[in-house]
């Protein structure tokens, strides 16, 4: 049984667990994490999210949430600094709306473009950089998506843009044009240098870009005849 | 251009366009609907959400909302009265996480094992039904998911009883088991008994089921080779 207190179960890899890492951070909020061996998964992680089995989840004084889209909310609505969120019930519905746009279209697009080959991988690539080139146009110029300061769709998302990079130098297949894209490439280096706080919890690229050089290793292995 | 008041495009056999009228029913908001051919989809729809071109799109004073789930949560921010969200962060973080889970898991499960056949229709069928069995679970003999009183996960997604339901008949599998999901199986119908004011927009089970059973042919027909 937990008590008192923030605990966050992750893996330094995930980027929906480093959103969770974000908007803690963000809000100041002292929290306790447990890395978690994904083939292994600890007790705590089976007990606290017997449905999906999965990170991220955290738990508050001994209550589990699990979903990293539902965690930032839960986030947003329990400690009140930096809103992530807007206040107008509009904005908020935008800031919903791209949030799920991206976990939708965007973030299968490209996670697909690593785990496919060939030319369902092409067509996949194609509608990922169509998608992305709707979110530049949503982003249009800004910094970030906040605009003024670092927002949901920030915190949520920003990740996207060093994660398709990463996939970008792993299978060699352009997603994100730096002339075609000009705001969305700047997007994550922009969230980082806006906030310092987050930079102590984001993985650096080159170990990410290795650790999924060896993952990719393994898909391509696994799916050869 | 769209001046003030409340308009919902939807298509009457949609039921992510129910939610949305169930919504603002329960709310006891006035709106003007407009029925799409979704064949031909109307130059507001295409204006309105230009990301996605599907229905619903809720138009309030002028401005549009896409994506039900984000409607949803639009319309229990702007209209207080019977409240779809609990108060306390804790149980809307609950309230959040069947919602997805169901349109995640078993909104898929039900729609894959009405376009699917043979054995890969089998495989997705039995997946559904274990995770309708989590839901079983979850809902645990109580009437509505909001106990007292309907609330978010009813308004989302109690229609998926009645949409498995005729599934079922369609491809003569069985989904939802009455003695295995006593709870599950009554929802639909507690809902609306619950809420009579909803039954004036919830189409007639007869007229969906024979809809759907064009659609299938339909389909089964495409798929042949």
């Amino acid at each position: 049984m937990e008590g008192e207190g923030v605990k966050l179960l992750g893996h330094w890899a995930s980027p929906f667990a480093l959103r969770v890492h974000w908007a803690l951070k963000l809000k100041g909020v002292e929290y306790d994490y447990q890395e978690e061996d994904l083939p292994n998964k600890s007790p705590l992680l089976l007990q606290y999210n017997p449905v999906h089995k999965k990170i991220p989840v955290l738990v508050h004084n001994g209550k589990p949430i699990a979903e990293s889209s539902v965690i930032l909310e839960y986030i947003d609505e329990t400690w009140k600094k930096n809103p992530l969120l807007p206040e107008d019930p509009y904005e908020r519905a935008k800031a919903r709306f791209w949030a799920k746009f991206i976990d939708d279209k965007c973030v299968p697009g490209i996670f697909r473009t690593f785990s496919k080959v060939g030319e369902e991988q092409q067509k996949i690539a194609k509608e990922a950089r169509e998608n992305l080139k709707l979110l530049e146009g949503e982003l249009d110029k800004k910094r970030v998506f906040g605009d003024s300061r670092i927002g949901f769709i920030d915190v949520a998302s920003a990740w996207i843009i060093c994660w398709a990079q990463i996939v970008e130098e792993i299978v060699d297949i352009k997603l994100i044009d730096a002339e075609e894209m000009p705001s969305l490439v700047a997007w994550f280096e922009n969230v980082l240098e806006a906030a310092p706080v987050l930079k102590e919890c984001t993985p650096p690229k080159d170990k990410l870009l290795e650790h999924n050089k060896g993952f990719h290793k393994m898909l391509v292995a696994s799916a050869s005849p």
